[in-house]
């Protein structure tokens, strides 16, 4: 039978934001982009100018292709067209927007184009788990 | 108030496992497996042996970590002990198992441990955009 529509009170990007952004500037080596990835468990890491305005983004994708295709600098690898989100985007909008997009992450911008979270394919997810009842 | 539960007619893994699974033999270089990730648009790869039986994975986000802690080898780098699911799992189960360890990813095995998908967040992330209404 066609799929029966899941139903959920969580419906805003701003409800499911859990950590301040990790966001990193543009001068950073590919190396140092590698350590923060690791040393905060995360894939995906806003780039930034010095107001915190979004430049780019950078993610452990990058980080392979920049070894795939002998890269050496950030700006080689790093994406400048970011697709991005705001608080008050229904998570089902960026659900659709990242899978259109294929991409697993989307920064949070408010309207001066700062970054004020990251939502990540993760942070859908869980939804999945936690607010789907058969 | 607190989350309405969100009502889905899609339970299981097996009904959203897309493509065929992309596997790698254990001989593989940290280069060979970054091209294969690249090529392939993916995060996750199952590392099998000659069986197609899985022995471990390696991400996006190994490959990040061997540049940030200088390991050159695919051993040094790939995770052993791998968070499995069954094509008869449901998706709200897998979906709290990967939040559970913080992975992104999961391989679907058989009763051999022969590798027949995979399913990321990416995956459920969709379940998000496609089956919720409010
Ligand atoms: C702990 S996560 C942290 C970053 C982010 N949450 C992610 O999933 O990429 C990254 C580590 O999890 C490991 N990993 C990925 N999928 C796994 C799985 N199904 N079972 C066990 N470990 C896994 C990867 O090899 C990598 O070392």
């Amino acid at each position: 039978g066609s799929a029966k529509p899941m139903k959920s009170d969580v419906k805003l990007v701003g409800e499911i934001l859990s950590k301040p952004p990790i966001v990193a500037p543009i001068s950073i080596t590919i190396e140092e982009a590698s350590k923060i990835l690791i040393k905060n468990n995360i894939n995906h890491l806003p780039i930034v100018d010095e107001f915190g305005r979004l430049v780019g983004i950078i993610t452990s994708w990058d980080i392979a292709k920049a070894i795939a295709q002998n890269k050496t600098s950030i700006e080689e690898i790093m994406t400048r067209n970011v697709v991005t989100t705001t608080v008050n985007e229904p998570v089902d909008v960026v659900a659709r927007k990242m899978d259109k997009y294929n991409i697993s992450g989307v920064p949070v911008v408010d309207k001066n184009n700062k970054v004020v979270g990251m939502v990540t394919s993760e942070d859908l997810s869980k939804l999945v788990g936690y607010t789907i009842k058969w």
